[in-house]
C-alpha cells in the first residue's frame, strides 16, 4: 500500500466502516480548542493582556487547518465518490470541502482590529468552525430523521403555539397597553412576554400590572404548559425511538 | 364540467377527498400575510410612517375576502349538505360561512384613528382571521379527540392543581401579607405569585421574603413540579396516541 | 321507601354505585362558592365595601352547612358502615364528618375584625373547606394508589434531588458569600436560591455574580433539568398507568 | 456466634442479604443530623448565640464516628473480601473506608473562628458526610447503569444543547454587545443569559433589549424547550427502564 493510500486510510472518514482515525480524532480536538479559542477572544481584557499569544495560535490554528484542507484535496480521488475526471474539482465543491475552506477564512478577519458589528459578525464564523465536527459522526442523520418522522405532528404542534402565542400577545396588548406603553404597547411588543411566558422562562423583566392583564397572563401560563409539553413530549419520543433504533440499551 | 362546477371543486374544501386546491392556498397565504399586517399595524410609529400603504392593504384585503365569500356563497349548493331548497341561506349561517363574514368586518373600524380600549379590542377580531386558517385542515379534529379521550384524567389534573394553587397562594398570604401588603395582602393578589411559581414561569417581581413564605414558596415549587408535570405527560401521550393513529411515523 | 330512606338514598355518597346525586351536586356547588367567598373576603378593601353583603353570606352559608351537617348524621345509620350500636357515634368520629364539622368552625371566627396573623391563619380553615369535595370522588384513591406504587423511585428521584440542593447551595455560599452576604452569607440562604434554580422557576431576585459563583450556577441549572425531570418522568408514568387501567380512552 | 462475629453481622453492611441493620440505621440518622448541623453552623448570628453548644456537637459527633471507624476496621476482616494477610490494610485503602476518615477530618477545622474563603471550601466536606449515606444502599448502581445504557444518546443530546448554547451566545454578543457591554460584551459573558435561557430558569437579571437580539433571544427559548426536552426524556425513560426492571410496580 503506497503512502497515498495510507493517508487516504488515515484521512477520509469514510474510509473506514466504524471507527475514527487517530488524525482525525487529533483534527477534532483542534476544533474544540480553536473554538474554545475564539470564544475566549472575545473577551477584550485578556486579548489586551495576550495579544502575542493569541495571534500565534491564530496563525498556528491557519497553517494546521491549510495544511489539513491540502492533505484532503490530495487524497480525494481515492474515495470512489470523486473518483475518475474532474473527481477532485467535485470535492472542492461538495458541501464539507467548502465548509473545511470557510473555516480558513477567519484569519484574514484577525487583522481588523476594532470591535465593531461587522467585526463580531465575523467572529460568528470562527465559532461556527464546531460544525466541521459533524464531518465525523453520522450521529445528526438519526437526529434528522427522528424529526423528520414526526414532521405533521411537530408542525402541529408549533402551529398552536403559535396560535396561542398570537392570542396572548394580542389580550395583554389590549389590557396592558395603557398602562405600560413601552411594553405592551403594539402586538409586536407583547410578543417579547408571550414567548418568554409560554417557554415558562419567565424573565419577569416585562409583566402584566392591571387585574385584567394578570388573569389572561396566568391562563397563558398554565396553557402554555400544556402546547409547550407537547412538542416536547413528541421530540423526546421521536428521538427516544430513534436512538433505540440504531443502538438498543445493553439492559435489554 | 361545466364553469360553476369547476369553480366548486377548485373553491369548497370538502370538494376533495385529500391535499388543499390551488385557489385555498392563495387564501391561506393572504391569510396569514393579513394577520401578519394586523400584527404590524399596532406598532403606531410604524403606521404613521405608512399611513397610505396600510390602507391600501386594508382595502385590498377587503376586496379579496369580499370576492372569495361571494364565490363561496355562490358554489355553495353544489355541495351536497347545502343543496336543495333554502341550501344557500342554510351556507350564511354555518360556523365557517359567520367565521368568513366577521372578518370582513375589522375593514369598517379601521376608519376610527384612535389608540383606545375598545379600538385595540376590535383589533382582536382582525387578529383572530387566523381561525380561517382551521377551514383548510382536519387536523385539529385530531387534536379535539386526543384532549376529549382524556378529558377524565386532565380534569383530576387540573382539579389537583388548582388545590394546590389555592393552598400555596393562602399559605403565603398568612406569611407575607404583614411585609409586602401590596403583593400578598390577600388571596387573590397572592395567587398571581402562585401561578408564576407552580408553572415554573417565575417572573420575580413579586417574591416572599420571609423565612417561613420562602420556605412554603419552596414546597410549593417542588410540588408545582410533580403536579404540573402530570397533565403535561398526560397531554403528550394522548397527543401521541391520536398522532400515530392517524399518520404513523415512517420509521416504524 | 320512608322518608329516611329517601333522604339516605340522596343524601349518603356511598348510597349509590355509580353519579353524585342532586343533593350533593348542590352541596358541592355551594362549597365551591364559599370557597371563592373565602378567598375574596381576604381583599380588605372588597370586604370594607361589601360588609353587610359578606356576612349575610356567612351567615347562609353556616346556615346551610349546618342543615347537611344534621342531615347526615340522622340518616348515618342507614349505611352499613355505621349501623348497630353506637353506629352514629362512629359516624361522628370519622373521618369524613370530622372535615364536615370543622367546616362549619370558620364562622365563629368571623366576629373578629383584625387582620392579624392568626385571623389570617383561621381563614385557612375557611379555604380549605374546598377538601369536602373530596368525600364525592373515588378519584383521590386512584392518585394516591399510582403514587404509591413508585414510592421507591419517588423517594430516590428525591434524594438525589435533595442531594444537589445541598451540593449547589454549598458551592454556591463558598463562592458568593463574600459578594453577596445577604443572599449567600450561609446555605441555609443559599438553599433558597437553589431551589428557584434546580425547579427552573428561576426569580432572579437573587443570582450569582462571580465568575465562579455563575459557573456552578450554570452546573446547577443543567443538572436540574435531568433530575427534575426524574420524578416528573416516574408521576407521569405512573399517573398514566394508574388512569389507563381505571378508565381506558374511548379511542383504543 | 462470639461477639466479634455478632458485630460484624450488625455493622457489615454486606453481611446481610437484605435490609439495614439497626446499628446502620442509627448512624445513617446521626449523619443526617450531623449535615443539618453542618448546614445550621454557616449562619453565624446563630453560631454567636449557641457557640457553646455548636462545639459540644462537634466534639460528640467526632466521638462517635471516630467509634464507628475503629469498629468498622476491627471487624473488616471477617469480609471475605478483606480476609487474609494485608486483608486490614486493603480495608483502610479502600474507597468507602477513606470516605469514612474523611468524615473525621471537619473536626480539626472548627478551630478556625474566621470566615473566610478557606473556611468555607473546608465546610464542604462537612456536608459531603451525607455521600457516607450512599454505602447503605445499593440504589446508586442502578441509577448509574440507567444513565450508562444509554449514555450515547446523553452524550448527542448533550452535545445538541452545547452548540445551541454557543452559538445562541454568540448571536447574542453580536447584536448585544454594543448596548449591554458588561452583560454581552463578550461570548463568555453571553454564555450566563444562555444557560439560564435554554435551560428556562429565565433569571431575568440579563435580558436583550434591541429588537433583534429579543428575536434571536426567542428563538433560544422556543429552540431550547426542544433539546432540553431531550435528555429530560432520555432519562426519564432510561430511569423509569431501570426502576421497573429492580422493582416492578405492585399495580401490574
Amino acid at each position: 500500500m503506497g503512502l497515498k493510500a495510507a493517508l487516504y486510510n488515515e484521512i477520509d472518514v469514510s474510509a473506514r466502516s466504524s471507527g475514527v482515525s487517530r488524525f482525525n480524532q487529533i483534527i477534532c480536538a483542534i476544533i474544540i480548542f480553536a473554538v474554545i479559542n475564539a470564544i475566549l477572544e472575545t473577551e477584550q481584557p485578556l486579548v489586551d493582556r495576550h495579544t502575542r499569544l493569541f495571534e500565534v495560535i491564530e496563525w498556528s490554528l491557519f497553517v494546521v487547518f491549510a495544511i489539513e484542507y491540502c492533505l484532503r484535496l490530495y487524497v480525494a480521488p481515492l474515495n470512489p465518490q470523486f473518483s475518475g475526471r474532474y473527481g477532485r474539482l467535485r470535492y472542492i465543491v461538495s458541501i464539507w470541502s467548502i465548509i473545511d475552506l470557510l473555516a480558513l477564512l477567519p484569519f484574514l478577519l484577525t487583522a481588523f482590529g476594532s470591535t465593531s458589528f461587522y467585526l463580531r459578525a465575523a467572529r460568528l464564523l470562527r465559532i461556527l468552525r464546531v460544525a466541521r465536527l459533524g464531518r465525523f459522526t453520522s450521529a445528526w442523520t438519526v437526529l434528522g430523521q427522528a424529526i423528520g418522522n414526526r414532521k405533521f405532528e411537530l408542525m402541529l404542534g408549533g402551529l398552536a403555539a403559535l396560535l396561542l402565542l398570537l392570542v396572548s400577545s394580542t389580550l395583554l396588548y389590549i389590557f396592558e397597553a395603557d398602562g405600560q406603553p413601552e411594553a405592551f404597547g403594539s402586538i409586536p411588543r407583547a410578543l417579547w412576554w408571550s414567548v418568554a411566558t409560554l417557554t415558562t422562562v419567565g424573565y419577569g423583566d416585562v409583566t402584566p400590572a392591571s387585574a385584567a392583564g394578570r388573569f389572561f397572563a396566568s391562563l397563558t401560563a398554565v396553557a402554555g404548559i400544556g402546547l409547550v409539553a407537547m412538542p416536547a413530549g413528541i421530540l423526546a419520543a421521536a428521538f427516544s425511538d430513534a436512538f433505540q433504533k440504531q443502538d438498543p440499551p445493553t439492559g435489554d
